[in-house]
């Protein structure tokens, strides 16, 4: 079938999203809007710490930030959030139909690309491997979705629902980037399954910090929507931990603000007010500390390279640190 | 990861869709809303044609179906369409946000299916094969979407456009379906190209007669939307034609009518007698026998049992001549 002008509709909108071209579908010469690139980075780390060239695992590390980005399309669409990367997301500029069609096109040619692995000397057992633990990561990012579409309508989250939703969300394709670079790089599966573990617990760090950015961040720094996660209404992690300690009389006032369509800056005063009080932003630093000394323990069950350990520990304290 | 009961909210919709519960999610013991099944059974019968035992496809053929249902659940959100197979869409049960992500679900879990073939003995490289040939077809039927959205907003298509649309959005998917159940049963190229060819002559037989019905079909009969594709302002092939070969005024009349926002009974009246002065349906079903004869031709290419040429013929008299 001929037909390789039409991908142009898509391709437009394609490199806008990864931050490659601008509004106009022109290339950018300096592309400085594509994300942290961090699942594709880490998928690249776990091989090379098993091995020589990272070259051999391009087309995995390709295909796990294609995947990443397009659940970001999709999710835009579902929040209806209009700003991502300091940019406008893309249903805003095309239109909600084009954007969820490219957003599976971005969903199919991430799986395309897992087969040039096969060009770069994987054997295919590997490529399915790979593609299986792919599939699986999407599904398990769609059930995360699918408890944080519920958990809107609720208060009634504990600490536990919470982080198996994030587990679900955020941290199974993290872990899933850096299996899926192991699993390249060697056959010894306790490998495999400590670089995984290593990943859960980078994810939870990584998204329970988020969720302070979320509240305590500068828009300006993140790129995230302008609106503090409180004015979104988002049950995150200090949220919750307020919800577990507060008083029954507290409890009944941001059950009253949460039940709102919207929230104003007086909302958000008495959420901070109530966070305060029961040190939220304390406890969720503290269970980020916990979640960074389990990652770091499962790295040190791997026998990798100097360099490679360090890496991997320096990665957890600029996740812990960072403040965009 | 633990979590198999989240998985329950979106069973029930998964199931729903392909006709297999209610909308409480019950399972139904008498299933009869699951469409034709056309694309898998076309996947099995390939694979039968050049093999005795077609089990060894299933795999294959559920994907194709779930790859289907998924492209269906999708376009019912990007077309607003509030009902198909003679009940409600998906969206309008469960919203927009859950739908995409039952949807999403479907897509992956579709893919998942491929790696069970590996249990019944196709070989790792076929698998692999398979799964391209689907991911492509994927974007094929994304790039067909994308043709589709751009012609709602023009008049300026010829036929050759058209058809190029439809055998993206169509077609791509049947000849997938024969090409892949061809792929799992031979070695030989040839053998699997004129499969392959076959389908993309049997997708346009179908979607052409599609277009036929839904015109000068009964809706009771079709189970698709309540209003007549006029109303819906589908440029089907009729139209096409019509378009082509009207006069001056006719075309600016049908101009004025696909300009309006929504269209009422007079302008289906005058619709009607365009394509009935322009012959516009005996010019569609002269260009299935056409394509019927294409279809034939290309089975006759295939040495294959007296059965599988003669039920590959069947197949495409009743396109041909069915009216729902």
């Amino acid at each position: 079938m001929s037909g390789q002008n039409h991908s142009r509709d898509l391709k437009g909108p394609f490199l806008y999203h990864i931050g490659s071209a601008d509004e106009n579908w022109n290339l950018l010469s300096n592309p400085n809007h594509s994300g942290k690139a961090l699942r594709s980075a880490l998928c690249l780390y776990a091989f090379h710490a098993l091995n020589d060239y990272w070259e051999k695992a391009l087309p995995a590390a390709i295909a796990i930030e294609l995947l990443h980005n397009f659940s970001l399309i999709h999710d835009d669409i579902q929040d209806h959030d209009t700003e991502r990367r300091h940019r406008r997301t893309l249903w805003t500029i095309i239109g909600e139909p084009k954007a969820l069609l490219t957003g599976s096109a971005m969903h199919s040619i991430a799986y395309l690309n897992l087969f040039y692995l096969k060009d770069r000397g994987i054997n295919e057992e590997k490529v399915l491997l790979a593609s299986q633990l792919l599939f699986k990561t999407s599904l398990d990012m769609i059930k995360g979705q699918v408890l944080d579409l519920k958990f809107e309508q609720s208060i009634q989250i504990n600490r536990n629902q919470y982080l198996e939703m994030i587990d679900f969300k955020t941290s199974s394709l993290i872990s899933c980037s850096l299996a899926v670079g192991a699993l390249l790089g060697t056959d010894h599966k306790p490998i495999i399954k400590a670089f995984a573990q290593y990943g859960l617990h980078l994810g939870r760090v990584f998204q329970l910090k988020d969720d302070i950015l979320g509240i305590w961040g500068q828009s300006r720094v993140t790129g995230k929507s302008e609106s503090n996660d409180i004015l979104r209404k988002k049950k995150s992690f200090p949220i919750i931990c307020a919800l577990e300690a507060c008083t029954p009389k507290d409890r009944k006032v941001l059950s009253k603000i949460y039940e709102k369509q919207t929230l104003g800056q007086q909302d958000l005063d008495v959420v901070m007010e109530v966070l305060e009080a029961n040190q939220s932003k304390g406890k969720t630093e503290e269970f980020i500390e916990f979640e960074a000394l389990s990652a770091i323990e499962q790295l040190n069950l791997i026998h990798i390279d100097g360099w490679a350990l360090k890496d991997g520990k320096d990665l957890v304290d600029f996740l812990v640190n960072r403040d965009y």
